[in-house]
């Protein structure tokens, strides 16, 4: 399937929804994949299973707090720059791209750079989501290393990283991206076909377009929200979705620290039931608390969007006084491991909560 | 001439002299050095103006507060694969070994390498004393490239760093020092022969260990800084040398701080002038006030000695109450140009006071 200039808008606003408020505004994303299809033209989607095992997959992503990312726009050179300087030290070429993340503008970047390098972009990625750090994949979950990692930023300063542990390549990268501007490109986790398929959670670029596209249909039809709703109940991970909570924002903490934008978020109910929601997030939503009980926690999926039009808020686009509503979904299975809660579960965020299914919790 | 073990004692003393306080306690330079020479065989030092011009000439260095280095060890195998992973980018091998600080633990690490890699260590270094930052060498100066750089650790952690300042080099390379334990080794300025010969300073390895050869002489004699400073007269660069204050140290600070040893010194006469001399330190001695007058100023070198033994005093080995003599000399030609004073001169260092030649200052 071509990712075709007309697909972009519902696809990057999928990709919003995904980000579960990170990963950039999705508007940016549209934009920078708008002018590279106009360029080089549509790039080819291809599913993960049709990739051959001896495939060189690449991955290319930004890395950064997203509050920079809407001042600091990607650039396919820095991306190019990245890519190239890690296919070079490995002495191989990229046959395919794939994303890191299919939330946020990590979903678009890879299409954009995809078409610019005339490759086809995979159907999958590392997570079906965003997550706030370079470790926090399915790909280091199940044993693809993370480097040789290549960083690039827009004036030409590069660096290629190698270290045993995904966390470490995380901690050397963070304050380097810091110093290139907050915000910078990267490539890790080059890989096989045959690694791809064993690691990475497919169809979830298909699925963020699928995503916009209800959204974009239920606002012809009046109903946003639950043509969103519905939809997410026929996607293979996403279907256990539901409203944790409608209500408005009536408190905002929100901090750019580290390269990264830490805070919460608080709603109350406009119903007079004197209901609240609390999210926290670090650069995503890790954990919404309804009434101070846990509705839905990571590695499961927490989206604030507009409680008429569905369009997803990102961390940076929270305002007091929204009328939102915030939804919750099941994440991938292989998402859900042991292993993979080890690195992206509730503790790895430091919260004192376990993870538990948000199918298993009641009255949420 | 070979670098045998039998000289280390006096080659590392030289070179803590020349280190300015700087550069990390000699004795642990000496033990590496000499662990290298029983294993590998002493290393063969070439003049300078002997290096083929096409010659691959690989810098070899431990980055870091000193007041870590004493406490964690410099490792030659940590050394060869920061060199080896920049041969390796390149697609080049060393055929010489440089040094890009005379003074200091970066005076003996490069020799012991060159013994491990049985190649020749070249009699010259990038600044004949020793400096708190990659940029501030005379290779920088003159227009070799800092990178690509590579930087590696003990646990098998490299990066390998492009970009086209050296000052962007040492801003990307500090905060991975710092992650990788505050100190790591790193493989910088790449550079054929012809390079090394238009900008290295030449015959600082030797009269490092002219130096330190001085004072052991002068220890038999019963006057170590006089001989010190009747050594330090005859070389080409140093022989602007006088003793700057005699006394004892009555006030000290001195931080870690962002991979840094920042701080000063107070000493006061003991003659019962009431006479004061203050040290300024990054890493190295910066400036010497006495009665609030600079008497001393970067790049000329300022070094504590021991008032007796004339042994050279680190800024970590500075102690209350210690009886010392400050000794300043000329630095070499081509570190006092205009081009070397923008990169390491005071302003470079956030200094309020302009350089003066400590030839040309008076009542010193």
């Amino acid at each position: 399937m071509k990712i075709e200039r007309a697909m972009l808008e519902d696809f990057a606003r999928g990709a919003a929804f995904l980000g579960t408020g990170g990963g950039g505004d999705p508007y940016i994303g549209r934009l920078c994949c708008a002018h590279a299809i106009d360029l080089y033209g549509a790039p080819n989607m291809i599913p993960l299973n049709e990739v051959p095992d001896d495939a060189n997959v690449f991955s290319v992503a930004g890395m950064g707090a997203p509050t920079v990312l809407v001042e600091k726009m990607f650039s396919l050179e820095d991306a190019h720059l990245a890519v190239s300087k890690l296919e070079s030290f490995l002495g191989r070429k990229a046959d395919a791209i794939i994303a890191a993340e299919s939330g946020g503008i990590n979903a678009t970047l890879p299409v954009a750079y995809a078409a610019m390098r005339k490759l086809p972009i995979i159907d999958a990625d590392g997570m079906g989501r965003a997550f706030p750090a370079i470790h926090m994949v399915s790909f280091n979950v199940y044993g693809v290393s993370c480097t040789p990692m290549a960083i690039a930023n827009e004036h030409g300063e590069s660096a290629i990283i190698e270290t045993a542990s995904a966390k470490s390549a995380e901690e050397m990268g963070r304050p380097l991206v810091v110093h290139m501007g907050a915000s910078a490109m990267l490539s890790c986790y080059p890989m096989s076909g045959a690694q791809a398929k064993r690691t990475a959670v497919p169809a979830t670029m298909s699925a963020a377009y699928g995503i916009g596209r209800a959204i974009a249909a239920g606002r012809k039809s009046g109903g946003a929200v639950d043509a969103l709703i519905s939809y997410l109940r026929t996607t293979p991970y996403y279907r256990h979705a539901k409203v944790l909570f409608d209500g408005k924002i009536v408190d905002l903490k929100r901090e750019t620290t580290k390269g990264w934008a830490i805070g919460h978020c608080v709603m109350a109910a406009t119903d007079g039931s004197g209901e609240r929601c609390e999210i926290q997030f670090q650069n995503e939503h890790l954990c919404a608390r309804k009434n101070g009980r846990v509705v839905a926690i990571v590695p499961d999926l927490i989206a604030i969007v507009d409680r008429e039009t569905a369009e997803p808020i990102t961390t940076e686009g929270l305002r007091y006084g929204q009328r939102v509503k915030v939804i919750g979904t099941s994440a991938a299975p292989n998402m859900r491991t042991p292993e993979a809660l080890a690195v992206f579960g509730p503790q790895a965020f430091g919260l004192g909560h376990p993870f538990v299914p948000i199918e298993r919790i009641q009255d949420a």
